[in-house]
């Protein structure tokens, strides 16, 4: 089968043939790819900052953002059939963990996340486990979904866990409405009546977040980041002195000080983006009680709800289709900001 | 009556004749002191680090932890009588803002603080609000209890917190077995089974720390103060990895960067001392979904429940006597590091 | 002024001539009604039914749920000012016991009920606290609003309190699409995206929750009050087995029975309405793990947040105007089944 | 291997050797038994009350409470080894579907109850899953702690749902302090600082009760049962208007209404216990916004948790010993009430 199989670091991958996975352990699942997600992380692993996280023997194959079809099953697998239209969750769990009991997907303890330490879904087929699948209405194409696998879930994530915090008359920022973020603001509007606030320093996306429902959007000057200060007073003045929740889709170059910044006394700051570094006197954490709450992904569960949104119609994504083969120009566009919404490679 | 009054910053206060307060308001209530806990932030009130944040008019009367009975009622107050036994909250609320109506009394937006914006109660009698006063058996002795009225409450404020994390078979880390510490230690042996790790860079806080419960001790080396590595280490070793908890009642001179680290994925790490600054890259925070919870002082119910503790023998305070016209030498005595457990005036 | 007295049970109440209030402690606020909600509580109370348990001195003024405007205010009211627009919490508290302190203001062991232990809002003034006005923005006319004060708090508490059981993919069953039902079921709409099921015997009644966003709807045939039977198993067919959260509006003739019988197993029933009696096999508990929760009115809190709701319009009343001459007229045409939505008084 | 076998309802179970299970599916566990408790649902099993809902062809073997030793283990199996002490989880579940991936484990769509509806662990083997084993110290004797597999855990888990509810200052209920109760005793004096107030008709019951650290015991009247007044009476009396929270261990004979009548306005009535029916007025669930929670059993987790406790020595048992033959014995002596605590089969 074909597969995008990165040789090694600062390098484009290259799309070639390799051989087919297939079902050893009892959980097996093999899935034929529908839709793989393009995601900036991508672009972080060819640039060689996982590898030292991940050790990962190079060539693999990358895409760790998939939906598609059942094609095999271990002997140990009820919950899917050969042949049902699947979306995946990212990390395949060992189910035996204490967190694994818990729900907690993310904490588990054996858990694999192909794409990242072995081989993902950038490819014709995808070996997973029964644990990562999410039966799916027939009718629904995966290529469709495939953003929720990843982008989705962790967006949905945070939402979910925000949703006792957003009572109505609060307020909620969502900082970054690209990928995470554009679906971030649908989940607010469907899960919750809180005043929903967009920072984002580029114009279309605070018009798709307008169209997607935000109250409002605060443009951030890219002269200011790094401080962001105009930003943090647009936000304190349209919050009446911050708001109860702040979703940071970005977290780097200056946004993950200011989103503390635009929370209010006694508020919550989510940390979902990565990537810059967080420098803050603990008088400022203890004389205003605020918290810094970090999310991960998200559960099996969560997932399976946000497909329930999907289906609903309550959650939509704007995606632009790659055949396999032009991987290598999917990364690229993604790369040189060429792509709205989601890039998403179809075998 | 004789009080303790500030003239100026960055030098004693001295004890001197003032008029009685008398009650004005519907729920003001004047309150004989039987006991005025002396306190590290009184030392920071006089170094003027308050100063800009409280802007109080002097000479003034420092004392925010007080306990004592009531003398004088105002016109609406119902839930205390003249004679009764009360210990006070620090901040009496307006009791009519959203906060006051949900019970999170420290986010009143219109609350005073004794002590600190106004009179306290390093005095014969106090002024302060219904609102304020947590009536007690009349065979309480105010002197024993006045410690609760700050550092118990702040410390047990978090422990409430943190007790859903806390299930059998987890650990909490207790960073500090000073003022608040050694109380939180005995909250969490009252409202938990989990296993209590305390870090002091003093061994006699160590002992007190044993003698309360903890099961484990760690001596951080105060040549490592910045870094705090060998106690993060042995930290990690002694919970397999990291504490569920980490209740840090220092927060400063590398304490907070390294209780942080202390904690385990999935975990959360709170602040309740003050002093230090967080540095923590967002990647850390997001990667391993821990939390940072921010905590000051707590509710009036909590401080309520916190009496039922003390009244069960369940929490228990150390603390020293001076007569009230020794406040400059209690000041002196707990700068210099000569008091174990909480110095209390006694007027 | 005018207001509509209750001078014996089992007689219509009329409407006479009578003292203004005055206010007389220092949190009193008078407030000139703009609308007064007409409940079917009122016809219980002139009843007699409610007699025994508030013990209130006949003659005296009825009405519950009342908006308008402040007239007079205490000495120590703070929160609101003559000519502001409010709406009234049904029961003002005393805000100093354990309950008021924590927001349960329906636990308050001081608590008042006017309209029906004293004189309540079918008047053109009515006296009450600072602590039930709720300020609204200028604009608002009472009488569009009055019926939120009970009817609507009581609702919204109930789906608040769901709002963490009703995640995407889950049913919800509203019993009763009346006076508080058709609110609760704007309420699950705009918090939640969980699947509406509304029963109710009332063809009409299911026509407006349909209009409201109810996704189906069940007719109980009114031939079979009492088993409820195929409504029964039509919830059962729609939701796969029975729903997460019931809501039951209604609780007599049956349909209190019904609702238990309509969870789903790990599924929580909520009593809302009264009248009849639960009749349930300790088993049918424990076998499934169900639970069955206790609802009263609302917090102060939650009345604001559902002001907030209807304000975004995302909750709106169907009234029925009536001068305050002419309640009798309205509580007859409640009685015989006449108002649709809910009849207002408007002074 | 030898079993005990339930050849007909109505007639003493026989011990008589049958094949030894053995491993067929990849997380198939067989557990040499060490222990195997004597429960009275195995009374209620003989006596045919669980035939119709088990559905079970006779003959087979009872037993449901067990602990031993890893004797062979499925392909798939990461979580224990041959040789390691284990207790087992009464439900093997599934560990796919929803609730299984919430952590609900009693909610499993398509678990097993070994000992109701297929084999059980009055024998030497027993063959469980891989899901249902929770690892224990090597030291731990099974027979020590079986007894925890199913009266532990069911008492642990009414508990700890009832934590948050059971602040300092309030009080709880534990009605029954057989089997179950007298765990739940302990478990609350290691979880809460609440005031446990015990109920039981057998003095002594309530003398085991006050040696494991209750603070109050109420001998209810057997002349009494059905109403049990007096001891409503009691306990209001000792609560001050009834308790936060009420654990009815019994459920029955009365027990279940006087349970909800002990409860507080806001309390919460846990219903752990079955047999009798409750009869109570929608009217007295909302006036006092009571709850009625239902518990089965527990997590995976939780009995995990148990064994943290017992560990620590925070939770002990009271046992009796039986080789395995000496069953029908057992099951006698608990029958006619000559069991203190529980019977454990030794094989």
């Amino acid at each position: 089968m074909r597969a995008v199989r990165l040789h090694g670091y600062h390098q484009p991958p290259v799309v070639e043939q390799v051989p087919e996975p297939t079902v050893k352990d009892p959980l097996d699942v093999v899935v034929r790819i529908g839709g793989a997600g393009v995601c900036r992380t991508d672009l972080h692993i060819i640039d060689g900052q996982w590898a030292a996280a991940m050790n990962v023997a190079l060539p693999y194959t990358i895409g760790h953002e998939n939906a598609g079809w059942v094609h095999e099953v271990g002997s140990a697998v009820t919950n899917v059939a050969v042949g049902d239209t699947v979306i995946l969750h990212p990390t395949p769990t060992c189910g035996l963990c204490r967190a694994c009991r818990a729900g907690q997907d993310m904490h588990c303890i054996r858990s694999a996340f192909p794409g990242l330490d072995r081989d993902g879904g950038m490819a014709e087929l995808l070996l997973t486990s029964a644990r990562a699948c999410v039966k799916l209405a027939p009718s629904t194409r995966p290529r469709d979904v495939a953003a929720l696998a990843d982008a989705g879930i962790t967006a949905y994530h945070a939402v979910r866990k925000a949703i006792p915090l957003l009572y109505p008359g609060t307020s909620c920022v969502v900082i970054g409405a690209g990928g995470l973020g554009h679906i971030g603001i649908q989940c607010l509007r469907a899960l919750t009546a809180t005043t929903v606030v967009v920072v984002d320093h580029n114009p279309d996306a605070l018009d798709l977040a307008s169209a997607l429902g935000a109250h409002h959007t605060v443009l951030a000057d890219s002269d200011t980041v790094g401080t962001l200060g105009p930003a943090v007073a647009a936000v304190t003045d349209l919050t009446g002195g911050g708001a109860e929740v702040v979703l940071d889709f970005v977290a780097e170059q200056g946004a993950e000080n200011a989103g503390f910044a635009m929370t209010r006394p006694g508020g919550s700051y989510f940390v979902i983006g990565y990537g810059g570094t967080l420098t803050i006197p603990t008088l400022d954490v203890i004389s205003t009680e605020r918290n810094i709450i970090g999310n991960i992904v998200g559960t099996y569960n969560e997932l399976a709800e946000l497909m329930e949104l999907a289906h609903a119609g309550l959650v939509t994504l704007h995606t632009k289709a790659y055949p396999l083969d032009a991987a290598p120009q999917a990364l690229h566009d993604l790369e040189i900001g060429l792509v709205r919404g989601r890039a998403i490679l179809v075998p």
